[in-house]
């Protein structure tokens, strides 16, 4: 359904040019009322018309008359569309009089010749052929009408009246969830047109588009549909239309429902957590179809969607600058005011960067929830912890860490809320695909590794309630300084980061993604759930895409506070605490720095039980030797 | 090729049965040559048949000794096969004179009418039509001849032939490297009927398979081929053939070769290490065609391949029913002379086990690495450190720890081969597939993923060296009792078993395949990589399929040793050591035992930044809840 201040369209033209049948193909397609004017005559004039005799102005004055109030009614409630033969200036200004702002004329026009042809194959008309000769003597061209010539395919012609007239939509999405219903309301407050579509489930999924726009003022001018194929009409050519659906199949499913609806050009966004190998296939898919696919990141959770999420879209170049417009519009700004938005490279590239920017995202997650591990092992309360977190703010702020302070202080009856929340962390897959990424690429992303693994303990409680009886922890007395707990968790947090980054780079020669990290890191320091200061820093220092163990800033600080995180790990570990993230970043660094390894044992192993051969320290040729070791 | 004492099989039967037909056939399915005893008749006789005259005995008596005289030197290098009427006893006792004990011979008989038939179709034969009569009027028909009736098909004649005399092999095996070679020693060792297969590349694999049969006495009695075909044709049916090949793309590439050379209800067996999934399709695939595939982990390297590995074969188990004679007679055998090698689940079950097995084993050889690091840092020599491994034995044997000992006491030259091994650890691919399992399945078997990460830290030799100069270490002391390193590694190792068979049960679950932990576990204390003292101890505890952790004594060793684990990693993480393997057990059992984690925090942030939703741990009903927490 169309928005906006109602209009009527006439399409005018003499008869046999197609009208009724033009202003029925755009009603179907605009959900618009459609009348055909020639209803509207008296039975005086139809008899007059049959019997073969031309009519009167006079005749006419009160059938336009007729169809002109008619009209005035409908736009009181609607827009809605006639056909009409309207030859005459005269005419039209009698069918536009007190309605002039709303009217638009529609001019099928074509050549006596052809009209006559067309004629000659209708049977039901009442009007005699013999009359088409003193309608083109009658027709007066009108100036202001979109004049198109029916040598054009039906459909062509409706495309070309609703560019015209019913203002297409510039973007589209299909999904009102969560994070949907976000980024629409953030697309119209940009003053972009808007169509939304959400699909219709009797009894669960109802009206969920109109009932929404409804709802916030900024969607006014949006249109809302549960009909696909009227979402899609309605959108301007060559349409771009973002998916907010589930990722998986239900992706598959949309655009197997979505896809023969569009035409040749068209763009595809997918913004939801899609896996990159899935967005490569679809991507292919859909080139068989000249159809672009774009999968594209957002980060920023129900907030960032609303006032401006961290995009991260990948694909190929040329489709992501027809929407680049729309998407750095939607984007929130970094400091400097440029979008936290960039072509992130080929392929599923962008869904890939968010898969790591997730994994580096639980990294900093249960990083956090560590030190509100210890902290609350040392006694202290939910706001106390809070407390302590706020005075960190100056030295290491984040997103994160400002939730996890609000949410430290949120209270409930006489408790703090964190206190009643099972303890079983779940996730939703981006964790585990980072970990199996770095797996494959062969890319000791240790941490989030780490991270992910840490969940999957936290979800067998069962199995915990039953060992933490069988083997009872001592009484431990903590003691640990804040700023020993603070620095070590600026550490971990820099190895995370470096890992995080590190993998990017590795997935960039791998697959040929050609990132940009320093950029990625710059769409990084705003609306994304990881956005912080230290992002801020790291985008500069990773302008020439290097490890950034090897600045000089970043090194001074590993130097001077890897004392503190071996202390944390000691305190916690001999109070028999799990604290295996902070435990791995500093294992990580040590293996990381460390020239001499033990690997070498690991080929001696392997050749000696399977011939797989070595390489030698006293050899840089390469080569791989075998011993005999029985 | 045909192995063995060398044997003649004649073909016999009147003009028109199809004897020389027969010949040719057996002669291209073996690879035998074949000889046609009218060549060698004089060309006396030749003439007289030619003019319708029916041969004397005295004309034959000189033909019969041309063939036997020729059929003697044959028999000096091989085998082969003549076509020679031989209709009556005297002819027959002439044609075996003096090589009785290798003379076979196959009857074609059929009706005289059906011979005549056939006869009129024949244009070229020299003997008149008219002779055949007098042909079955000779005929004296033999004893002990295999008698085929010629209404078979040809290609029906020449197997049965081939079942009877050619001594068809029980068993077969594609792809004689370093394992396939082992193997193949191992299955002839016991008596199986061989036959073996290599293929043949110009320059690089030339004669593999004749080659490897003439270095081993025990291959004496099998058949060498490098061709597919003539190899196929040589096994009895159904048949058991074992891939011993890469993994990966070359499977698929030898299945498509290797299939349509197959009958219905052939067996093959992957012996490779493929992956589960490839595993699955390969049997879907194959069953369409009525062939079975059976998935089959073989653990033991080039050693145990040859003395007994242990063998985890899955797949449908009627089929693994038909192999398992030979199976468990090359498997190695465990303490109670039962085989290591058990059904171990349908589908990709056997591959699966494999590889979770392969993922035990690197954390196994880590622990053995950051051991060896420990020690090396502390500045014992390899002898010296091999001394401390040996006195573990009593407490901790296993292979590993066996080569570990002997690997360490190798020397080179002036120093131990071990100093002079890059640090560079490589891998195949299962620890990858084990923690991506992990990932998938959602368990925390923590330990596999560091030490698949602990090897790809080390591969990354040149960043280390770089890191090294920027982060420079600081001298240490290093002091630790023999004793405690050695209890630490006694804990590490339960963990690692504990998350192993963990990960066993739950993908047993997930993907229904029926596991029983203790057999498996039995047909690990032999043959294998991992097998150790700790492996027979955990078979009879696992016969619940429980956690081992629960396990009174399991729980005792680990409440004992913890203390010490602890201590090797506070000394170790103080002196800057990487022990990613040890600091992680410690880590994963702090938290496994932890009634209460910080996971509440993540579900907290969850919920706070996506609306994710959490439970609470005062209401039992699982219901979800989301706070607004702003």
């Amino acid at each position: 359904m169309q928005q906006g201040q109602p209009i009527v369209i006439y399409i005018m033209g003499v008869s046999g040019t197609g009208k009724t049948t033009i202003g029925l193909h755009l009603a179907e397609e605009t959900g618009l009322p459609f009348f055909d004017g020639d209803d509207f005559h008296s039975a005086y004039n139809r008899n007059k018309m049959a019997s073969g005799k031309p009519l009167t102005d006079k005749d006419r004055y009160s059938w336009l008359e007729a169809i002109r109030s008619h009209v005035v009614d409908q736009l009181n409630t609607n827009s809605c569309i006639i056909a009409c033969s309207s030859l005459k200036d005269r005419y039209r200004q009698m069918l536009a009089e007190g309605i002039e702002s709303q009217t638009k004329w529609v001019f099928l026009h074509g050549s006596y010749n052809l009209i006559l042809e067309r004629m000659g194959k209708r049977t039901t008309h009442f009007m005699p052929t013999a009359l088409l000769k003193s309608q083109f003597e009658t027709l007066e061209s009108p100036r202001e009408a979109l004049k198109i010539d029916i040598q054009n395919s039906p459909s062509d012609i409706v495309t070309q009246i609703k560019q015209a007239y019913i203002c297409p939509s510039e973007f589209g999405v299909i999904g009102l969830g969560v994070m949907g219903k976000s980024l629409c309301r953030n697309v119209a407050s940009k003053g972009i047109r808007l169509a939304m579509y959400n699909r219709h489930i009797p009894k669960t999924e109802e009206n969920v588009a109109i009932n929404f726009k409804n709802n916030y003022k900024e969607l006014a001018s949006t249109k809302a549909f549960d009909d696909l194929k009227a979402f899609v009409n309605s959108l301007q050519t060559p349409r771009k239309i973002l998916l907010m659906v589930n990722a998986g199949a239900t992706i598959d499913r949309v655009l197997s429902d979505l896809t023969p609806l569009l035409s040749q050009d068209d763009i595809i966004i997918d913004g939801g957590n899609s896996h990159y190998a899935d967005t490569e296939r679809r991507i292919q898919y859909l080139e068989e179809k000249q159809i672009h696919f774009i999968g594209c990141g957002v980060s920023g959770g129900e907030e960032g969607a609303l006032k401006g999420p961290s995009m991260m879209p990948g694909g190929k170049k040329d489709a992501y600058k027809k929407i680049e417009k729309y998407l750095t519009k939607i984007a929130a700004n970094d400091k400097d005011s440029k979008p936290c938005c960039t072509y992130i490279g080929k392929g599923g590239s962008g869904h890939f960067v968010k898969t790591i920017h997730n994994g580096i995202e639980y990294v900093e997650m249960q990083l956090l929830a560590e030190v509100y591990h210890i902290y609350r092992k040392m006694g202290k309360t939910a706001s106390e912890i809070a407390a302590i977190l706020s005075e960190w703010k100056s030295e290491v702020n984040s997103f994160l860490l400002e939730i996890t302070i609000r949410i430290l202080t949120t209270v409930e009856k006489d408790d703090f809320l964190i206190n009643k929340i099972l303890d079983k962390a779940e996730n939703k897959g981006t964790g585990n695909w980072a970990t199996i990424a770095a797996a494959e690429l062969g890319v000791p992303t240790t941490l989030i590794a780490s991270s992910l693994f840490a969940r999957y303990i936290s979800s067998f409680k069962d199995e915990r309630i039953v060992l933490s009886q069988a083997y009872k922890k001592k009484e431990h007395n903590i003691k640990l300084d804040d700023n020993i707990i603070l620095q070590a968790y600026k550490l971990a947090r820099i190895i995370n980061h470096h890992q995080g980054f590190q993998l990017l780079k590795e997935a960039s020669n791998a697959l040929d993604y050609q990132l940009n990290l320093s950029e990625i890191a710059r769409i990084w320091t705003n609306g994304c759930i990881i956005r912080s200061d230290l992002m801020e820093t790291l985008a500069p220092i990773l302008e020439d895409n290097n490890n950034i163990l090897i600045n000089k800033d970043i090194s001074n600080c590993i130097t001077e506070n890897k004392d503190d995180l071996t202390k944390l790990i000691i305190e916690s570990i001999s109070s028999e605490l799990a604290i295996p993230c902070f435990s791995e970043a500093l294992n990580y660094f040590n293996g990381i720095t460390e020239e001499n390894l033990p690997a070498n044992l690991i080929q001696a192993q392997r050749d000696f039980f399977g011939a797989h051969t070595y390489q030698r320290n006293d050899d840089d040729s390469k080569n791989y030797y075998h011993s005999n070791w029985k």
